[in-house]
C-alpha cells in the first residue's frame, strides 16, 4: 500500500488553517501542528480586552473545526525544529516527516530592541494578553476608586496606548468608551469619564495605510469619544509608573500606569529558526523572504505564508492581514495539488487586496475598498457585517452576533471580569519547589509592584 | 447633618449580595468589599470546567449590578482584620467604619489536613480553578492523543473526582459526557469514549442529603454515562501520576494524571479571624456559630451568613446553598432595619427548604422538593427553569440560555480552550526579579512535571 504524501502544516492562525482546509479532497495526510488547542479570530482581541466578548467567543478548538475533515491530524505541540534536508519537523515529543511543509506560525509583538517593555505593556497577539489588558484597565478603575489624592488617582485614570495603526486605534476607542459609558455609573468617588485615553503614533497620521482623508476621519471620532491622539510622538522609555515619550522633538512624561502596545509585529520566533535551517533571509521584522509561489527559493516543498511571510507585490509587502493570510492558504493548498499531479502552477501569487477597515467606537469606523471610501455609521455596519461573515469557522456565530447586539443596545460589557492574576496562577504550578503556600489578593499584589 | 448608619458587608456571594439588594430602601450607607470584581454564579463552574460555558456567562460584575443602587459602595480589597470593639475592617490600603457589620465570605476547599493534594486536585470554587480543570481535563486528552503506549495513554484517559455530592456527581457526569459526545469525532488515534470517569465517595451512597431511591437513580444515570461509581471508597493519597484509594478496606491505586476535588468545604480565611476577634466558636469546618438571629453572640451588630456561617435548624446545620445564602441576606437585611427602628426581630431565621437538585448530563437531573421527588428529563428541565431564574443578577441571561440550548442541540462545547498555563501566566509578572524570560509552551511544562 502506498503512502499518501504526507503535508505538515505548523500553525492553525488563518493562514494554516485555511491551507488545511482547502487540501480537504486532496489525496494526501495532512498533520496540523499548533501549540494552542484553538484558532483564534485575532481581529476581535481587543474586545475581549475591554471585556465586549469572551475568549470563547472568539476562539474555536482546531479539533471541532477539523472534526470532519478525515484527512487531517491536529496535534497540539510545540516545534522545535525543522530539518529540510531529512524532510522532518521536530517538536519536544515526536518528530514527523513531510512531503511539503507549510509553516503559518504568524506573529508576535515587536518591541524593537526593547523587551524590557513587554512586562509594563502587554500586546494583543493571545488570550493571554487580552485578559492581562484586561485585568489591568479594570484594576487601574478599581485602585482609582481607593485613592483620594486627585493627582495620584489620575495616574490610575491615564491610560497610554502606543501605536496608530487599527489595533491601536480600536484599542484606544475601546478603551475610551468603556470609560465614558460603560462604567459612568459604576463608581462612587470619581468620574469615569476623566480617564484619559492619549494615543501615541510615531509618524505623521494615524491609519497611514488609509487615505489621508480616512485618517482625519478617524482622528476626529477619536476625539469626540475623548482619545487624545498624540502624532509625530515616539515612545523613549516605559516604565511602571510612567512613559517618556518624545512628542514634537521635546520629551514628554505621561504618568500612567496602563500602557498597551500595538506598535508593531515581528516574525514568531519559529521563524528565525526556519531561516537558519534553509538560509532563507528574513527582513527586519524577522519575516522570510519568500518565491513569488510562496514556497522557499531553496526548497520548492516548503512554504511560508501569513503575517510571518514577506511576500512582495508590485514592490511592497503584502499587509499582515487576516483575508492575506487566507488567501494564501488557499493558494498554497493549489500550489501542493498542481505539483502532486506534475503541473507547475500557473502564475504566482497575488494578494488581492477587497479592502480595510478599521473600528473606533460604536458607530464609527473607516474603510476603503478600491476606490470606495466609507465612514461613520455605514462604514461601522460593514465592518459588523465582514467579520461576522469570516467568523465563519466558528459554530457559534449567531451567539457572538446576539452579544454584540446586547452590547450595542445596552453599552453592556458583560465581560468584564479581573481574573488571573499572576499571583493566584501560581497556586495551580505543580512543580513542588516553586509552589507559593501563600496566595495574596489580586490588588496586594498590584499594591506592591506599582498596578 | 447627622451621619447615616453604616452597613459594611464583606463578600458579594449570594448572601452578601442579598443582604445588600435588600437593604436598598433603608436609610444606610452599604459598603460591599469582595477581592473579586464580580458576583460569581458558583453552582454552574462545573460547566465551565468542562468548556459548555465561559466565565463571563456565569460571573457578573458586582459594580453593573448595584450601579444603580446609590446607598452602595463597591470596594475591591481584600479584609485582613477586624476590630469588633472600634467597629473597624481593615484592608491593606483603608479602614472602614462599621456601624453594622455583615461577613458572608464563603468557603474554599477543604482538603482536611492534606494541603499538599491541592495542587494535584483543584476543587471548583473559584473561576481559576474551574479554567485550571478545563485546561487539565483538556490537555489530558491532547496528551493521550500524541502517546502509542496504550498503558500510558491510559492513564491520561482516567479522570478521578473525588466526592459523591452533587459537585462531584455534576462534574463526573460532564466530563463523561465530553469524552463520550463532545470530543467523539476530534481525535485520530484513540477512541474518546475509552475514558475511564471513576467518582470516589467515602460514603455508602451519593448525594447523602437525598432519598436513597434518588441516590440510586444518580448512580444508575451516571453508570448510563460510563462513569464507575466508587462507594466506601476513601482517598489515601493523591500524587501526580496516582490516587491511592481505600476501597471497601482494601487499597486500589488508580493510575491517573487527572483529580477533581469535590469532597467538602471549609470557611474562607476570614472566618477564622472574625472568631478569633469576636471569641466566637467554629465547627470543625471551620464556620462560625451564629446565635438564631444570625448575629454572633456577643456582638448584636455583627451578622455572619451564608456558608461561612453554622445555623442549626432543629438540631441540624443549614446547608452550604444558594437558596439558603439568599435567605439569609434577606432576613440579615430586615434585622439590621429593624434594629434601626429599635425593635427587635419577631423570630429568628428559619430556613425554608424548597427543595434542592443535582443534575447527571443532559436530559438527566435528579430533585427534591418537600414530599415530590424528581428524575429523568423532568428534574433536568426543572434544573435548567430554576438555574435561569435565579442567574436574576445576569443581564445576559437571555444569551446563557440560548447557549445552552444551542450546546444541548449540538452537544457543542465551544468554551474548550487550554489558557492560562502557569508558565504562560509567569510572562505577565512585573517583579522584575521573578520575570521568566523564556516561555515555554504548555505541554512541554506539563512533560516536565507530569501532565
Amino acid at each position: 500500500m502506498s503512502q499518501k504524501p504526507r503535508v505538515v502544516i505548523i500553525g492553525g492562525g488563518f493562514a494554516g488553517l485555511s491551507a488545511a482546509q482547502n487540501l480537504r479532497r486532496a489525496e494526501v495526510e495532512i498533520t496540523l501542528i499548533d501549540r494552542r488547542n484553538y484558532h483564534l479570530f485575532q481581529p476581535l482581541l481587543y474586545q475581549v480586552a475591554t471585556g465586549g466578548l469572551s475568549p470563547a467567543n472568539i476562539a474555536a478548538p482546531l479539533r471541532a473545526i477539523l472534526r470532519s475533515q478525515k484527512n487531517c491530524t491536529v496535534v497540539f505541540s510545540e516545534v522545535q525544529q525543522i530539518d529540510p534536508v531529512q524532510k522532518l519537523v521536530h517538536t519536544s515529543e515526536k518528530t514527523y516527516p513531510y512531503d511539503f511543509l507549510i509553516v503559518a506560525v504568524g506573529a508576535t509583538n515587536n518591541y524593537f530592541g526593547h523587551p524590557e517593555w513587554e512586562k509594563f505593556a502587554p500586546g494583543l497577539k493571545t488570550v493571554e494578553e487580552a485578559t492581562e489588558i484586561r485585568r489591568r484597565v479594570l484594576t487601574a478603575f478599581e485602585i482609582a476608586e481607593k485613592i483620594d489624592d486627585p493627582t495620584l488617582r489620575q495616574k490610575y485614570l491615564t491610560f497610554v496606548v502606543v501605536g496608530g495603526g487599527p489595533t491601536g486605534v480600536e484599542m484606544a476607542g475601546a478603551i475610551s468608551e468603556l470609560a465614558r459609558y460603560t462604567l459612568r455609573k459604576d463608581f462612587r468617588h470619581f468620574d469615569p469619564s476623566k480617564a484619559r485615553v492619549i494615543l501615541v503614533e510615531g509618524g505623521p497620521r494615524l491609519l497611514s495605510m488609509f487615505p489621508e482623508k480616512l485618517s482625519a476621519r478617524a482622528e476626529k471620532d477619536l476625539a469626540s469619544l475623548g482619545v487624545e491622539v498624540w502624532t509625530h510622538a515616539r515612545v523613549l522609555e516605559i516604565h511602571d509608573e510612567y512613559v517618556l515619550v518624545n512628542r514634537n522633538d521635546s520629551p514628554i512624561r505621561i504618568d500612567s500606569h496602563t500602557t498597551i502596545w500595538a506598535a508593531g509585529v515581528k516574525a514568531s520566533p519559529l521563524s528565525e529558526i526556519l531561516a537558519q535551517a534553509t538560509s532563507t533571509p528574513t527582513d527586519r521584522a524577522g519575516r522570510i523572504t519568500v518565491a513569488p509561489d510562496l514556497s522557499l527559493p531553496n526548497f520548492p516543498n516548503i512554504y511560508a505564508i501569513g503575517d510571518m511571510a514577506l511576500i512582495l507585490q508590485d514592490g511592497k509587502p503584502v499587509p499582515g492581514l487576516a483575508p492575506a493570510a487566507l488567501q494564501a492558504g488557499k493558494y498554497v493548498a493549489r500550489a501542493i495539488q498542481a505539483q502532486l499531479k506534475g503541473r507547475k502552477m500557473l502564475e504566482p501569487f497575488r494578494y488581492f487586496d477587497k479592502g480595510s477597515m478599521a473600528t473606533i467606537g460604536r458607530n464609527r469606523a473607516v474603510g476603503v475598498s478600491g476606490p470606495f471610501r466609507f465612514t461613520g455609521r455605514l462604514a461601522w455596519l460593514a465592518w459588523l457585517f465582514i467579520h461576522l461573515v469570516y467568523l465563519i469557522h466558528f459554530s457559534n456565530r449567531v451567539l457572538v452576533l446576539l452579544q454584540w447586539f446586547w452590547n450595542y443596545l445596552t453599552r453592556n460589557r458583560s465581560a468584564r471580569l479581573i481574573t488571573h492574576s499572576p499571583t493566584d496562577a501560581k497556586t495551580f504550578e505543580r512543580n513542588p519547589d516553586k509552589t507559593s503556600a501563600t496566595r495574596s489578593s489580586p490588588i496586594s499584589q498590584m499594591s506592591t509592584t506599582g498596578l
